[in-house]
């Protein structure tokens, strides 16, 4: 690069700094400069206005500028579900209101349900997710279109599915999604196995090998409740996560999600093979499936980040929340106050989203090198006053409506909490004809 | 009243009207009328618009109207101590941090720290609450200007306080609350027990009748956690409950805020004396206290209301968020997702805490004759679509952000998020100042 270039910048994003990097450093008055789809300095708003003049300066009322929070596990498309049922028995809600629904699902129905999805997630912080569901492609589509990072992948198990029917067209059509976007600068295509329950051995062993092929991850749903794991002991003698370990399907490669129910021995295995821990407190308690040993995972050196679940489960996507949760509930499930604090809490909805992704080099905090994903809270609010710490305010005070920016891989996404990549009425205006058949 | 006056309406408040009735009656395209203090009509909009076309009209973008949150426990003025310290065990978080800053509390710090609290409840849609804390005519003077409705009390105990020194003087300062706010149309004054570890008997009982006297509520911390519970009984050889029990003071002026720690004969016992319970859930959580019984009170026909507890240890006082940890607890509590439901969980929030103030005859639904206290809620939002079922809405989606228009006792206190009453930038700076010396 010539000297010429390299005081060029795009973007400063202005206000106090939450890097949230190695150092934890803070800088008050501070900005990050952004050239292209990168961060290329840090520093004191002065130095960095005098150093790029010509850059676009985005700027808040005592605005906090922290890295782009990171969801997990999603299943966006279920947007158009959300509140359809609640508080029922797991098996009532699942057969007499999602699988009905599920089953009518068209390519049309994903993409706009998508849509509704990212807009809330954009809206309430989240630059990065991890997407299992349906019509892959049709979830990749609205994603593209509306700038979000993304790593998604199509839902697969033993029996015909409404997009690619059996589970050999299955593979070909994850093939094919993984051609279309390989060099896609924001979307990474994973391969998604939906639980121990629903997919064969042999099948699993299949995807597992789909995954190798494209260097993947391999995301399933494990030990979500204590049913399951009845379940898998009596179809296979074991629970799900030593049934995956027999058939050496477990490394660094594997994003479990939920983990609720696991012995001591198993914690141990997880950080043994490197497997990763989708955490989703707020859906396991709506649920009523149980609580996740998080502490003791991170104890013992499991990477864990926090998602949201499908939001017919939760019943939104907003990270903010499900960090205060996150926090709260296992202090009172191990009566200890100390637990969860609020710097561990904001570390597993950043870099520890960003580890499990295999993105650590790239997103979840802010630094030189890194991808320019950021949010812009305004901080000048009743609810966020007076401030004496900021990660205390961010998981037990802030909410989703308090983010008015937000930028992925340089781009500006939401300015002054209008999106700018999508257009919110005509979306909103096509989830209601979709839901006129649903009710 | 003449026919002239029948037909006059100050206040025309239009949207979708969840009135929260016995019939739980929903009037889509409504409107509720509301002439000086009092709701005199509901019906649909077009109607009410012809029947008073001189009031002026509160509408929004898909608005939905619902009658005001009631937080049924709250320490207002903890606000500057928000944040200030967190994830520690109590005892240190309580004898580092908050006492010491406690014992130099002034009359002008509560004045100020209350109005940041108002600021916050009245944005986040709640119009009553019941505070216990110190400097009480601070509270009541900053709730006064604010034109929320309050239940607020001087807190008692055996030890001096910073405010009136030793408890004779205390009660002389209570009864000139009492004098000061008798005609209050807003403000009705309670007597705060600390809490059975902080009173002794003599002092519980002095407190009783003054409470009797003056017919006001008698609002106590009781079985808060484990801790309190044995140290009760090493120091009276009985649990909090049936230490009050046997000095004879319980009944249905009794508030208990929390009532974790409670033995089914407990739960039998406050229902006989028609104790009403204030289920602070987020506190008991983040100061590790543990999950109150909640489902098996209601079961047992005890008046629960749902309540913040202070911001230092929540860290917020939005009743939007607190209902959807409510209905979450207890469903992972019990394992059993059928439990709290959203319209149980509503009802905490409104008629519950109505009832719980003796007030369910003037506030917590929306009913001609009953006070207006009602907010509005803009549902247009992507995280609020699509719309199966308001409840829903209300207990697992929206956020205190949500909320556009605050009406209290037929006033405006917010329009258009803007507060009407309290001056938000002055306030705010107030704190800062205030702060500065607590770092």
């Amino acid at each position: 690069m010539s000297n010429q270039n390299e005081s060029r910048a795009d973007l400063l994003v202005c206000g106090t700094i939450l890097t949230l990097d190695n150092e934890n450093t803070i800088i008050e008055h501070g900005a990050v400069a952004v050239a292209d789809d990168e961060i290329i300095e840090i520093g004191t708003k002065a130095r960095l206005q005098e150093k790029y003049p010509g850059a676009v300066r985005l700027t808040a009322d005592k605005g906090l500028v922290m890295p782009g929070l990171i969801n997990v596990h999603t299943h966006a498309p279920m947007s158009c579900l959300r509140g359809i049922a609640d508080d029922l028995p797991l098996m009532t809600w699942l057969q007499e209101y999602i699988f009905p629904r599920e089953a009518g699902l068209t390519s049309e129905i994903v993409f706009q349900s998508t849509r509704l999805s990212l807009l809330e997630m954009i809206r309430s912080g989240t630059t990065s997710f991890c997407d299992m569901y349906l019509f892959a492609e049709d979830v990749a589509r609205a994603v593209a279109e509306s700038g979000m990072r993304a790593w998604l992948g199509e839902g697969m198990f033993d029996f015909p599915s409404p997009n690619y029917g059996k589970p050999d067209a299955g593979f070909a059509y994850i093939d094919k999604l993984f051609d279309l976007y390989r060099q896609h600068p924001l979307i990474t295509i994973t391969t998604d196995p939906h639980s121990t329950y629903t997919c064969s051995p042999k099948l699993l062993a299949r995807i597992r090998k789909q995954a190798d092929r494209h260097n993947a991850l391999f995301v399933i749903h494990l030990s979500e409740n204590a049913d399951e794991v009845n379940n898998i002991r009596k179809l296979y003698g074991d629970t799900p996560l030593n049934h995956l370990e027999s058939l050496g399907l477990l490394d660094s490669q594997v994003v479990a999600a939920h983990c609720v129910v696991l012995s001591e021995e198993e914690i141990e295995l997880l950080a043994e093979r490197g497997v990763n821990v989708a955490h989703c407190p707020e859906s396991n308690m709506k649920l009523a499936s149980g609580v996740a040993p998080i502490p003791a995972l991170l104890d013992a050196g499991v990477t864990v980040g926090l998602g949201t679940d499908g939001c017919a489960s939760n019943n939104d996507v907003d990270m903010f929340g499900e960090m205060d949760t996150a926090a709260k509930l296992h202090k009172v499930h191990s009566l200890d106050p100390t637990v969860m604090n609020a710097d561990q809490t904001l570390e597993l909805a950043t870099m520890g989203g960003a580890r499990l992704l295999g993105a650590g080099h790239m997103i979840g905090s802010l630094a030189p090198g890194k991808k320019a994903d950021m949010i812009v809270l305004e901080f000048n609010k009743p609810h966020l006053a007076p401030l004496y710490n900021i990660p205390s305010h961010l998981v037990y005070g802030a909410r989703g409506s308090d983010v008015i920016h937000s930028i992925i891989n340089g781009k500006t996404v939401m300015r002054d909490r209008k999106i700018l990549t999508l257009d919110q009425k005509e979306v909103m205006a096509e989830m209601e004809k979709i839901v006129k058949d649903f009710r």
